[in-house]
């Protein structure tokens, strides 16, 4: 059915996340393997319909596992949004030889190329890459797990400085659509209450919490926020509110923000990184297209594509209840 | 058919791992959760027999989530091997008014719970804490992740000056009986070759593998190897052979030894203390005894103690494959 | 003409900083050398008016070197500011017969030292705690290699997304009357531009400066903001006058906030901590008071409170030169 | 006198420290700042013998001042000890247009570069470059903090397991001449003994030490001992001796090895080897030759190679009293 794979290219897309490095390493390396080209497309799909283009061979990967960011550079593309952008992008591609291409990106990156796919029948394989862990279909998605350890290796910090001072932090994480970071950096650093988009616990159980808190003797607290939790407050509003209703607490606010994208990738991510190239790779040598690669119940799986776009990644409720325990 | 329990003691067995303070304040917290008293028993079973007990409530253990080592402290019992040894041990709690046990450790450790068990009827629950990650029921254990992390760092700081130099360096890492370790963080830190108990990959092998890297244009290898291998020959005589067969390589031995078993908990291997812990209590609460609790295919389980004593953690052989190609 | 001093309170106020548990440790540990008491005081001044007093032996302060905070806890104290606050400090520390006192803090904890010193003849003797090393008398406060620590890796991590994107980053850091931290954290992370409380280089300098940076082929461009650069704007302003002056600029804020205060302290602040402490008790030992212990040219030196008070510590110039030369 | 300089060849020479690559940018970006050429010389002096030279401009050190190791490489050269090769890598130099050089090492690369000069007459300016703190000239040597760190952050990881288990770590750090990095990461990590090449304390006094520490009731010990300490024993027969006197103690052995030259440097260490890059080149401009540059009481100052050469860098003494007192 499909036709001979004789070099592939590859691309990150949309957010970085620590453990991109690694995919692209292991999707040259497994190329190379497998003696067939890979060319590196720069920042996206914008570099696809600018042919910025650079062939890749196992040498050019060498010291990248341990670095954080892309080297491919990643980038937002309004003109792959445009037939005509897709239509130069393909001519591009045709013109360098490329027969499939491994998409690493988040939801956004996987829409396009199942468009492109659409189009111009054109094999394309996802890698999930993004801190924010809300892909369906995989447990983990690139640079989590990374993002979790900047996380708590921070609070554990702010609460050092915390605990000197009988101080209440509330400290902002990364997660616009998903509290997966909140939850478990929360439950990691021993946050006293976590606030996450899924779950609308309302200003008075924070007050609540923050109360009994007091009264169990803590003489310092965390409260870790997801970007985009429910309350619907900014980090500071929420500041002024507690601070009005709970007058004996000194608030402080951190916002986490960008540093949590960066760093050297934890293990798992680096690992992670090299099984999903392999296994995309070799998806796209078999014939597979329009699949994302994840990894469930501890094995590398595949998933369509177009499932890993719909699908919800849902939060661990169970969590949450051990968040309750954790914080008595 | 059980008893209702109204104190349980927890104690921490073997060689130390990152994680098993986090596991200490989610077993302590969730018995103050649900109003049943706490008892912390210091240095294993052998403070066991000794009395050495202390009540333990949700401030107790303020402030540990994030501390590598075990402030309980740990030991190897041998009076504990004996039936005399075990006798007073249970004289012991049952004086202080202790129903039930969860002991954070290894097989070792587990065995121990489990022959108490049938001597006294007295409910166990084993919690999985070694880095070595060699035991059957779990995909983690705690500590194997914070080990990894640790691993790949020190490897990193190698790597800038083996690559500086143009040398070779042979890096043994812990695991005597299992390679997860050294195969997971051999991919982690890109390793040029990792050689593993359970694989006899063959001195020849390892000497082939070395000489391609060089012809593939490496100027510099790590060969991470697992204090068990089955070559059977220590780092330093593998250094005198690769040297005497390999005399243009500059080889240099790192071995990492204790710093792998401390440090700050990883935010995985904290979450994960805090779900064990607090499934290892409810589940004696709900009557149940003799199981280990773990965490596989994602969610939290239970495993007989005796399989997770009896069963092998096996090496999972994609990981072999992935890094191959990785090294190529 | 000082009467021999049995007995020493140690106590830290002011904002904590990493490096301070050291001192403490030092102090009580000194103390035991000298076969004198130690008492450590809570709360800084406000423990010493409310009695929160506790006898500190060389196991006291055991594994606490490598501790960010205070253990010793801090706060301010506007009682202290009232003539009848001081007379209760002083009747407690009668009380509990303690004969000097070590503080460890910054600015305002040694005026209120030196004041309790003029009305009581009591004698006291200064530790340099703070990250923001704006004390004059000593080349290091405590806390401030530690912080410059943490400010860089950081920064490292914002660089790689920063990289990755092409994007300008404006990094606010502590500092709001000295720009220490700023200048050589700056320097350290390779900042393109620096903004110091102590230089007003202004905004036609600032857009100036990112103009040769793009035109010099820069990808990315991280600034570094003092909170209290002379610019006199909130790094918000300066991120919507960076992007209406320059529109092709995706800028991004980051406050690095309350983390720079945590986090164990460098080798470089245990090792000032250890010596600062043992200088503090035996110059107090010695009959002195009223003194400063600091750093200055590599040597432990004396310098009166009153001086270490009013003095400036100066930015090196020649550092702002480096900077603009690294950046070229 | 000289004449005018247009272009300045840098290389890294001997053991690779962390900050070479920081001197490196600082050399390059100065060159380019005074608008002459710059031109990285790869494997120190083999490869000026060999030609290996690559032309520098600022973009070519982008994203390397936070790197360990060295992006020109370092090598020993048995050649550049003969005065054919010493007149082949003139050749070299005067071919490439190169006038002067910046020596990036430690005495040995020193020695080099004064017999260069003296033969040639070529105008050479060092920077010390090694993680020992040996030179004489300079308080601080590039790459001494950042190993600092490396040792007291793993010590402490090896303290989480001592203490868990009441044993005596024996932890050998780099250092075969000098005993800084034992002396300041001993007292940095709380050492309860720290042996030295220049202080001969005998292994009595080591002896008597321990039982002290026991006495004192400190459930575990950690010793840190030079490579090249003066009892002239290595770890591994220390430890012999240490248990055949001490049998309650459960004697574990640590050598750290080659990770104490990499990582990424501190801010220290980034902030000094700006510093010593920007003076080594301008006072190459200004006609001075060689010098080493170094860090004297907070000042940038230059020292005559052939002091720095033949002087010594003691042991401050008060540092081994500190020790005393804070391991009481």
């Amino acid at each position: 059915m499909s036709k001979t794979i004789k070099k592939i290219g590859v691309l990150t897309s949309g957010g970085d996340s620590p453990g991109m490095n690694a995919a692209i390493r292991s999707v040259v390396r497994t190329c190379a393997f497998h003696n067939i080209g890979c060319v590196g497309i720069y920042r996206g799909y914008q570099g696809m319909i600018e042919g910025d283009f650079k062939e890749m061979g196992p040498r050019s990967v060498n010291n990248i596992v341990n670095k954080g960011g892309t080297i491919l550079k990643s980038a937002r593309s309004m003109d792959f949004k445009t037939p005509e952008g897709r239509e130069k992008a393909h001519k591009n591609l045709v013109k360098a030889g490329i027969d499939a291409l491994v998409v690493i990106g988040g939801d956004g990156s996987f829409t396009g190329a199942l468009l492109f796919n659409s189009e111009y029948d054109f094999p394309v394989m996802g890698i999930p890459g993004t801190i924010d862990n809300d892909i369906y279909g995989t447990s983990y998605t690139l640079g989590y797990d990374t993002a979790l350890n900047t996380v708590v290796e921070v609070i554990d910090k702010i609460r050092d400085t915390a605990s000197s001072h009988n101080r209440l932090f509330l400290i902002e994480v990364m997660g616009r659509d998903a509290g997966h970071i909140a939850l478990n950096a929360g439950i990691g650093a021993g946050a006293e209450e976590i606030l996450i988009p899924e779950e609308d616990l309302g200003l008075d159980r924070l007050l609540d919490s923050l109360r009994k808190s007091k009264a169990a003797g803590k003489s310092s607290s965390i409260v870790v926020i997801s970007e985009g939790d429910k309350i619907g407050k900014t980090v500071f509003e929420l500041k002024d509110y507690v601070e009005s209703n709970f007058p004996e607490y000194d608030v402080r606010v951190s916002v986490l923000g960008h540093m949590q994208r960066g760093g050297a990738p934890s293990c798992f991510d680096r690992v992670l990184a090299s099984r999903l190239g392999v296994k995309a790779v070799e998806s796209l040598l078999e014939g597979e297209s329009n699949y994302m690669v994840g990894i469930l119940a501890d094995k590398i799986v595949l998933t369509p594509l177009e499932q890993a776009i719909k699908g919800d990644s849902e939060i661990d409720t169970e969590l949450l209840r051990v968040s309750d325990i954790m914080s008595i």
